[in-house]
């Protein structure tokens, strides 16, 4: 396995969906994931749920979900309380998260980001004192709702606090799906005159098409770890127009075809995409999930 | 502008479209497409009515629209009898086609590859003979949906061929949409080491979501020429599974965010998106169209 796919689908992905899906169906979608080869699964997110309602039986689902040693499943937490109702359900590892731009990350979690980062850091400091491993993101890496352009010294700047507070890896996040391939080559190039590939991971999102040809151009910058939501499922409820993450099963598609190794069963992710779809009652927008069924209906 | 897009969305996007539309709404839609700044424009096709009934209206389309002198329309034609109708037409560029697999053009055309080479000849001679400019396509490129992986070397038999006819261009069609960029990075190098980037364009399908990947790659690998179809319409009726091409509104932004000058009004475009969504009356593929749409409502 020379690439690793983080799977946010059953958060990332859930997240923004109305209607309320039951803790069993989160559970067999997680297990499906699973099967079909999946390592690092973030499974749902410790916030308060009156924030986010659909994700309110974290506990139950991490509960029920199978565990194999060898897969990593992790959760969101914006806070102290988060990181140990995580650890209570016997996860190792957290991820913390913010923004780039000062407006979407006062929209979002409603504090300045200078407000944010001891919160975070004290976040850290007790998840690696537990022996917890630490996951960040940074949002609108590529271009905030609401200031537009980010300054890649501010994404610069987050990234380094991430990483001084014992954060293993950094997710750079294209929020609203703005990026171009143009765009990701200089944001990584700056990244990465002091930051190893290894620490860096790319979470896009394909709201205006361009997501799969921003996986290929942080491919070409050395990046082998890639944040994808099965389906597509996904965006931002502070990001308005924003669709969904890059799909799993078209990421897959792309790695494998290009010649890397994944480790994921496309097959069996296609049965984990055709699942949700059908709990959702509505069409994803992952086009391989869309082809592949329409040739197994075919044919 | 440093990259030319063929617009073939009135043909090669409306061709598979079962409800017939009004010769009107296509005469509008070209309109609109060429006030967006569209320079060339595959307008309709010469082929029997009774093989592409959508297509059957081609002379009263060319006549009713507008034809500024710096847009250049074409047709597709299989034939002699075509290319007089399009001639008829005032038309003074045509595109021949045929693929690079034997299964899908026996499938497509009735006829054998070798059978296929003298018609088109045939075609080309004579059409170049009148003055007109005649554009090649090689179909199946990059996969056939009854024979799998193409080699190179039938693709680059056909490429030489159509060449060798007189076509001044030659664009090479990922019909049903498997390419990756690496697949279409080892077609293009093969292919230039004999023929100019300029003799080349890409025509690829997003049926798998690697569209903008393979643009992309193909951008890097210096071609300067695609196709694509307003909305993301269109599809092979003899490739099973296959979705739309490449959308004109998400290759616009794709070129403009990496730096491309393509004389294109992003705005019109994504305007004459929307007219012919809303003619059809469905959602069409296009991710740029959706999210400008859906930020419009939220006003």
């Amino acid at each position: 396995m020379n690439v690793q796919i983080v799977e946010v689908g059953p958060r990332d992905g859930l997240q923004n969906e109305k209607e309320l899906l039951p803790a069993q169906v989160k559970i067999q979608l997680i297990d499906k994931l699973v099967a079909a080869g999946l390592k690092r699964v973030e499974a749902t997110s410790f916030v308060n749920p009156r924030w986010i309602p659909q994700l309110a039986d974290a506990e139950e689902v991490l509960q029920g979900i199978n565990r194999p040693e060898d897969v990593r499943f992790s959760a969101l937490v914006p806070n102290v309380r988060g990181m140990e109702r995580a650890r209570a359900s016997g996860l190792t590892e957290i991820a913390l998260f913010m923004s780039a731009s000062e407006t979407h990350n006062v929209k979002n979690i409603n504090k300045s980001m200078e407000e944010t980062f001891p919160v975070l850091r004290e976040v850290a400091r007790e998840a690696l004192a537990l022996g917890m491993r630490v996951r960040g993101y940074v949002s609108t890496v590529f271009g905030c709702p609401y200031e537009g352009a980010v300054p890649i010294d501010n994404s610069r700047r987050v990234t380094d606090e991430l990483l001084e507070m014992g954060a293993f890896e950094i997710s750079l996040g294209d929020t609203i799906g703005v990026a171009t391939p143009k765009q990701v080559r200089e944001v990584l190039a700056a990244m990465l005159r002091d930051v190893p590939t290894e620490r860096l991971a790319g979470h896009f999102h394909d709201t205006r098409g361009t997501g799969m040809a921003n996986v290929a151009a942080a491919l070409d910058m050395g990046l082998r770890t890639f944040d994808s939501s099965i389906g597509g499922l996904g965006g931002c409820p502070y990001a308005p127009g924003a669709a969904g993450n890059i799909s799993t099963e078209d990421l897959v598609y792309l790695l494998q075809g290009i010649g890397y190794e994944t480790g994921v069963d496309l097959n069996r992710l296609v049965e984990a995409g055709a699942y949700i779809q059908e709990q959702l009652g509505r069409e994803l927008s992952s086009k391989v999930l869309k082809a592949e069924l329409a040739s197994k209906r075919a044919g």
